[in-house]
């Protein structure tokens, strides 16, 4: 948590390489992990590392900030910044782009949730392989329909496939935030942990999936990939959607008034963002 | 609740308007909240208006007869009655198409069952988008196969699709009662919750989605469907199933044995549907 | 458990007709019910009359070996042995070919499983339609990751299906231990129950199936198959991809160091198989 490695670049991910074959990924992106157009090639720059390392098996993603994983997406930023990113290997634009590769990447992804994974935040983990969660810290949401907004990273592609059609639904058009808890019984989640307990138990399991064989690993996956994942054109929609609904005067007017009372700042919106979209009025 | 208000119509579901974007569907047709031929207009009348009406977001589906939410079909109606309805604008025959519109509405379904929710009743449940369920007073079920006929409402499709092949195969073959605790931890329902507690979590969470922008609302559930919606052949597969189910002497033989012991009356048989149909022999 | 049937006869499979609508199929190949290329033949006569009976409606699948429901492959045995197997009807290897029809037979399976079910105990217990363990008894897992090789038997198919891909993933490349109550919160099993009670439980649902219409039963059962079922060209992949893994010297290095631990033996080894593929290191 040394705040100095970050001094004077504006690095917002840091990657450490545990073992040759165990990689942390940490966002440490103060006050609020808040994602934008300029952390997506950061990102993409380490999805690529793991797609082409020949040691990496395992990647766990977590967080420096208190209190929050990964948010939702920059609303300050200007949408040309992320319209203009050219789109990636697989044709998508450049952030499902990234989440299908880490999808089908021959690495284990394994997300480590403490605190808010809100947005880009829950749609990183949904594209992850395994999610473990902090049962007092962890909160989960698909904020946008709360916003006059269609989510764009996946989650209307994945959580129905992982959850079920009815508490997918309620994750989504409830919008509200999800704590630990529920996102196990809900299947949301592998697991929730006691928050004394989550970093060994994520530790020992990818210490563990690193002592074993790179390609078992790989034809493994791949293979449940062939059972469980989306198409990239059911992706590809979703992107679309969510472009469409930005530029709406509904979600441009909501969230206006969510920056009136505090988005974007630290403070009680961002810390109980599902409570204030459903105050935003009809 | 008030029975005054049914006098002389045979309405058997109520359609109250609580806000032009909040509409409440009660069924009430004591003493047993059976689902006859005569019931499919009722249901179909309010099920384009769910699909036409600009402003409406949400509905919750609820009864007003004690202990039944809503039940299977009427053998006392002659099936040609049944047979005869023209098909909807599906294709689909009309009970079946009538769901799996309900399913594609862009508008939120919401079932909050309390009481016996068996046959058309469960089947209603599963094509709504969501399901919550009183702890103590919830009871669901398939009862079909006890009575040696195939569901006809879309469950073999809808059921492993939330709750996976396993679940959904007991649920089906077993033909027994499903309590509310059970449901959740199945999936079958979203949650349970103590029955004092039901109305409260429903209606805070339809006035929610209420609350939000309807555009919003139905492209999100649209990329949901293609995600989990069954084809609607597979859904015909079934209905013809039924009605070929139907006709089999091993099914009229059962259904006699259960009209014998007090089906289609208040009393043991109806309350404990998944008991009896233990009953009858092989 | 009376072992003096079993006597001169290299029967490792008991086959019992409590009625002739119910079944009991019971693993008694002491001490550690591994399976091998000769138990082939064996299950597949079962099967096949499980499929061609005109009487049978359920098959309860059980142990005789206290700690073991069904175990891993036999690697003693020469892989000839299981690769010279003529293809079975469906044209799958013979293996995964008993796996896919004993899904699709018209008859309801149901495994009780006390003991470890590794490998292909719980390939086997995937293909059945419905799946009980004891909470206190009951270990299932996917151990081969953890020994360099891919599994055959289907659970790269099966168990997103069933669990999600999350949770499946963590089955597989974890290739640990699950025990029964982790099982049932995951849904790899239908329920775990006190094993004080799981005896009585699943004989009473045998029981209640084999009263009911085997028409009605058969009919279910295929329209639930069209929802869940993967397609045999998913099967056979994972059949190919265990096959070549076994050939690979990182397969050959970790089995042989498990079997210098004890490997194939009654003992801490197959006790503790999860624990053990852990530490076999990178």
């Amino acid at each position: 948590m040394n705040r100095f490695e970050k001094s004077t670049t504006a690095q917002q991910i840091r990657l450490e390489r545990r073992l040759p074959s165990y990689w942390r990924v940490t966002f440490d992106h103060p006050p609020l992990n808040i994602f934008g157009p300029e952390t997506i090639p950061q990102l993409n720059e380490i999805i690529m590392a793991l797609e082409t390392d020949e040691r990496v098996k395992v990647v766990v993603f977590d967080s420096a900030v208190e209190g929050f994983f990964l948010m939702h997406y920059n609303f300050f930023a200007p949408l040309e910044d992320t319209t203009s990113l050219p789109p990636g290997p697989t044709g998508l634009q450049a952030l499902p782009d990234m989440l299908v590769r880490l999808s089908r990447a021959p690495v284990v992804s394994i997300v480590s949730i403490r605190g808010r994974a809100t947005g880009v935040g829950s749609e990183l983990a949904l594209a992850s392989d395994m999610r473990f969660a902090s049962s007092e810290k962890a909160i989960l949401s698909q904020w946008e329909v709360g916003a006059a907004l269609v989510p764009g990273g996946g989650p209307m592609a994945r959580l129905p496939r992982l959850i079920g059609r009815g508490r997918a639904l309620e994750v989504l058009l409830g919008a509200d935030d999800v704590r630990g808890d529920l996102a196990e019984r809900y299947g949301y989640v592998n697991r929730s942990l006691p928050d004394s307990k989550l970093d060994a138990f994520v530790d020992a399991l990818a210490m563990r999936i690193a002592s074993f064989d790179k390609q078992a690993i790989a034809d493994t996956k791949r293979l449940v990939d062939v059972a469980s994942l989306p198409s990239d054109a059911e992706i590809s929609l979703e992107w679309d959607a969510f472009i469409a609904s930005l530029n709406r005067p509904a979600s441009q007017h909501r969230i206006k008034a969510l920056m009136e009372r505090g988005f974007h700042r630290p403070g009680d919106v961002e810390d109980r963002l599902g409570y204030h979209v459903g105050q935003l009025g009809g």
